[in-house]
């Protein structure tokens, strides 16, 4: 068993884009298991945007305190069990972040049944396509956008792993489906996933941009960026059309909320915006995570990862994000 | 029978705030009612800040082209009739605007039932608290905010005449409402009908005097200003709160659109905001007439009008409306 673990945390509180130096990789004793508890060793844990607004502390969730492990979901094996309910070589999830090794009482801690993780399903799937930004794509897209056959939604951050399986529930539902993405890459990489449209924003006015690719308007757009691309995509709604507040990456790294100006649409147009945490729908959790690992093994759903080797470049992974740099989900492969 | 009539046209488009040169009071010729039309002579007109999207043509509704008669709903009594619908001496109202008179084939008249209307019920509560404010605040409130007992309802333009139905119906419906006018006298006439605190939004820090009012949060904004005041609102809304878009005055005048900053709390807060046109919901029209009438009778509704004689003066009354002259709903008396 191994007496030291290694952990990743928060330095200081980054202003604007993070910075490596805001990061702090530790070493610290591991001790054995108590009475109850369990170790896990980390095959792959998650680098998520999100996350970037607790570093800061303007979150729904507490501030991150300074010395705090970062938070991320994570795979793992568990070593050694003193826990009735786990053995040693269970696969599990949990949410111990960017850590070598984590200790448990087992609360928080699933075990994935491995009878269900084959094929194009793999274990990382469970912190990806069918855990939180899968699982944001689900009721983001069904509860909050509702789409009908025929509607046209509208994606950004289209490449992402929210925005691309919002885009194919949306397909699978009869949409017609347009991505925002941040390179031709990733355009290719969402019409591949069968996308009717998509563009780069870095080429584009992006009103007219929208107006080009959905000339009838948009019934649903499902908005991880916000600001700038959240107005644009304002004046190109349809009436009675629904915004789903997923994400707004474009606002963690502002000094100043950045927001948007044409308000007065939500009149003219008969709009409906909302916004969602995912852990409200909980409860619903377990039919959405078997509808989708079906979808996956049905090849209906495909996901896509980003998995960079080793926890020492874990805080690295973690910037480029903000860079644009990863196409799917970001990993870092600890083990 | 009157051989000429006098109307209000639009001059030219004003640029910000309306002044009086973008309005002009034509003499024309009056013809004597032709096959099936009526005669109808004006005896009140509204003069409604929603029109003042329709001058420049950023609108759901088209732009009003230069020349055109001004529009807005209006009480008259028929004075002739080749229309067997209609005798006269009919109370009726009628969407003709700034105008002496009008002739009609009857299409969109609506005819006030007599003896609906005595005592608090004045006919000029048909184009008022049961004409289209009435049914906003109505629609607006029941349909979009959906209100619980027990819950904080903020109302801005507290004082006028969509704003002081919704909180009278809001506190109908067992919520503590809050308002924000733009005098100390509004603030005394909305706590007259029953609010349950009021401000001044020229004395205030907004979102400190809607903390100040509201110390547990706010569950339902109904917003007839927008901008600032929508922004100040949102930082003070609890989780899952909504806000209705009813009106967004500070945006009418604006040069550009200014719009709203905090839209991250749209997702850390789970909240909700839509718009309305009340014309969405015409079918149901006269149930909520009825039920509003009702109200009235019992002294559970209130409604106030602030009226200036003659139609010279109609467009001094619109104008006024964005120097917040006016307490309750501005109408102008013309015959």
């Amino acid at each position: 068993m191994p007496t030291s673990a290694r952990r990743w945390v928060l330095a200081s509180r980054p202003e604007g884009k993070p910075v490596r130096d805001n990061f702090r990789l530790e070493e610290i004793d591991l001790p054995d298991p108590g009475e109850n508890e369990i170790l896990i060793r980390t095959e792959y844990h998650s680098v998520d945007p999100g996350m970037r607004s607790r570093l800061s502390g303007d979150s729904y969730a507490a501030a991150l305190p300074l010395g705090a492990t970062i938070d991320s979901a994570m795979v793992g094996v568990v070593e050694k069990s003193n826990n009735e309910k786990f053995a040693p070589g269970n696969l599990v999830t949990g949410g111990f972040g960017w850590v070598s090794h984590a200790l448990s009482n087992g609360r928080g801690v699933q075990k994935l049944d491995p009878s269900l993780f084959h094929g194009p399903l793999r274990p990382t799937a469970a912190i990806g396509a069918l855990g939180i930004p899968g699982l944001t794509s689900y009721f983001g897209l069904l509860d909050l956008g509702k789409p009908k056959e025929g509607q046209t939604v509208l994606i950004s951050s289209a490449a992402g792993p929210v925005g691309a399986t919002a885009g194919q529930i949306a397909k699978m539902k009869g949409c017609r489906v347009v991505g925002i993405a941040g390179s031709e890459r990733k355009c290719d990489y969402v019409r591949g996933l069968g996308f009717d449209g998509a563009f780069d924003y870095h080429d584009a006015n992006l009103a007219e941009a929208i107006k080009t690719h959905c000339p009838d308007g948009v019934d649903i757009y499902f908005d991880n960026v916000g600001a700038g691309m959240l107005d644009a995509a304002l004046l190109n709604m349809k009436e009675h059309g629904r915004i789903v507040v997923s994400g707004q990456v474009a606002e963690y790294n502002a000094a100043q909320p950045i927001g948007i100006r044409h308000v007065t649409r939500f009149i003219t147009h008969r709009l409906r915006m909302e916004g969602l945490v995912v852990f409200d729908y909980f409860k619903q959790f377990p039919t959405a995570q078997a509808k989708m690992a079906r979808w996956i093994h049905e090849g209906a759903l495909q996901y896509t990862e980003d998995i960079s080797e080793g926890l020492e470049g874990s805080a690295d992974a973690f910037i480029g994000l903000f860079e644009g740099e990863n196409l799917g989900r970001r990993l870092v492969k600890v083990s």
